[in-house]
């Protein structure tokens, strides 16, 4: 079980605005039936790394069928083998130190 | 004012487990007082980019002080001069298209 | 025709040296055949997009048959249609408009 | 001492060509006398990371000077404390392991 942060991009597409692309991206994700989390700078898929990669061939493609003429994808993979990742555990973990600090999210 | 996307990584630590290193890091943005976001795969925080690449600097000196002798930092910068970026903004602008497109999150 | 760059990154290891790892990582890029260049920060590989992330799936795993327990990939895909995207052609269009600017290499 | 890679993308342009936007970034630190290499992927710095990160806010406002609306900055920073890093030593140190194993570049 790993964790992919993506994002994909298209580049020179007149508009500054990238909505359009980033929903038909999430929509392919929402597809595949994968756990994921939409941030304000990506999507968060939790899989099988070779699943996860599919589905970043899968995303890449779609700015082109939106008439885009390059696109730049950025991929993260957090992959464990001594423990089962998940997005939800992840960041959990990250809260609960964060309430022993004295900080509450 | 931009959007930074920040990955603080501590490398030949012996642990697989960060959460440590990353809830100290999450502690130095949380004592700046700007809006951030705690996700699965990093930190999201809104500002000034002179603001977010200081605070950048001082998250990545925060592992070495825990003990680390090597760190490996990754960020992104989205910032637009036509419209203002925040963090809830652009995530909103996002699930408003999904759910144009019968996807409800 | 695509450009891959990707950085393979043991977590948890117990020296701070990754040399052995990536080297490990570049040996699975020559075996395939493809173009690519290493360089300080990763390596980068030209070819199809489906062949680029095969490829990035295989290096992923290379770290944990080597001991590594959490491993962590960082992917960027550029890739134009309306274009040959090449490593060699890229790097020259920048060091050309270079020259024209003064700045030689 | 540590390494930057740095990438600065303009987002929402007319044309799909970026190496106009790279050259202008590449000459800003060209202009701080940094050891630097440029690849077919972004530009490596070698430096103090607060001298890096300074560079690295300087680089991403060029775009914006020539006319873009949205920047997308993409930064890696790799420090060791153990360890005296630099570009070439990094690179070299990969590809003695390399040939070791029978592979010349």
């Amino acid at each position: 079980m790993a964790i992919m942060e993506i994002s994909v991009v298209p580049i020179g597409t007149e508009s500054t605005s990238v909505s359009p692309f980033v929903a038909e991206c999430v929509k392919i994700v929402e597809q595949q039936g994968l756990t994921y989390e939409v941030t304000s700078m990506g999507t968060e898929v939790e899989g099988a790394v070779d699943d996860l990669l599919t589905l970043a061939a899968q995303m890449h493609q779609a700015p082109f069928t939106q008439g885009a003429q390059r696109v730049l994808t950025i991929i993260r993979i957090d992959e464990r083998r001594d423990k089962e990742l998940r997005i939800a555990g992840k960041k959990a973990a990250v809260l609960k130190r964060l309430r022993e600090m004295g900080i509450e999210r």
